[in-house]
């Protein structure tokens, strides 16, 4: 298998759960800023010009939340979801998909405007209010979804490495990481293990 | 189990989902013009605010793309996704994926821009965005993820009442369904199904 990523980027949620489920799998990084992802190699990857993709012997998967859930699925003796639950395995697809379609989007406005609207005074005016819906995002994480000591609870799981992922993205989104005590000490649990250890060296600060 | 829905939501595709898999189940409606969805009493089922919610003896599930794999995996007779092939099923919820949050995120700039803004000039450049945007979300899918005669191919699975729900909103986004034949086809297709027909009387148009 082939991960397309970039540095700064989602695809680190991916990244780490392949590492973790030890796949045999290799990486390609993107050059976002030089505008790679909408290359016509890349379109023909993912048309949708985004990363991560990830390249398997079937064909193309795109989606963060996707390709976590098939990450599981197709390493099931990593253990990385419910897989034999069909609720516990929603509940952790339910916080992948606040992150996805709520956090991350709320992350977009930040340096994305462009893709709602297109005066620059409605892309500050966005902004503004990222830090606030920021804040909110990971107020709810931290309230109603992190159970600790990871998300799903005693089992590492396919929402840990998409947590960290996102938390990494507190400080240049205006969020101070004390103000979530749960969220923090989970970032600094994922930061001692190996396989994000290793997968990080892919993405420099 | 009992779904929480409203009228124009995207409740719509968990409904015909349980309707479809014969599922024992309630629904209840929410006054979202009132500001039922931030009443103490539903904020208790979902602190999120929103609809779908759909409480289970095990506990409440959110989040659309999560509700419709646990529908499926729940009432596997049903047949509602390829279960037992992991890539295929990923393949699924990437389509559910990007509606929840490329497509519906774009949907929601048309009366939502508040979430994501603070000035009404950015919510009118925003609402002003809507139309291109949901058009190129419904290219996207006409051109990449709709097999035909269903969204997966031959088989009906939960992707299909998510279609059909976001693009009844078309026509009030600026866009002409006859601008793109396959989801046109597939929304007569979807109109026809028993399922479909009974759900839809509690979404009046």
């Amino acid at each position: 298998m082939k991960l397309y990523y970039a540095p700064g980027s989602c695809a680190l949620a991916a990244h780490i759960a392949l590492e973790e489920a030890a796949a045999d799998y290799t990486a390609e990084r993107i050059d976002l800023k030089a505008g790679q992802q909408t290359s016509a190699d890349y379109l023909a990857v993912n048309p949708k010009g985004r990363v991560p993709a990830l390249v398997t012997e079937r064909g193309i998967l795109t989606e963060t939340p996707a390709i976590l859930a098939f990450i599981a699925q197709n390493y099931p003796s990593a253990r990385l979801a419910p897989l034999d639950d069909p609720f516990a395995f929603a509940q952790a697809q339910s916080v992948n998909s606040y992150i996805c379609s709520t956090l991350h989007v709320a992350h977009a406005h930040r340096h994305r405007g462009a893709r709602w609207a297109s005066d620059e005074a409605s892309f500050a005016d966005m902004r503004r209010k990222v830090p606030e819906n920021m804040a909110a995002c990971f107020g709810m994480i931290e309230r109603t979804m992190l159970r600790g000591p990871w998300v799903m609870g005693d089992d590492y799981t396919i929402c840990d490495p998409y947590l960290f992922t996102v938390a990494r993205w507190m400080e240049s989104d205006g969020v101070r990481p004390s103000d979530f005590p749960a969220i923090e000490a989970h970032m600094k649990r994922m930061s001692e293990r190996p396989a994000v250890r290793k997968v990080l060296a892919f993405y420099p600060a």
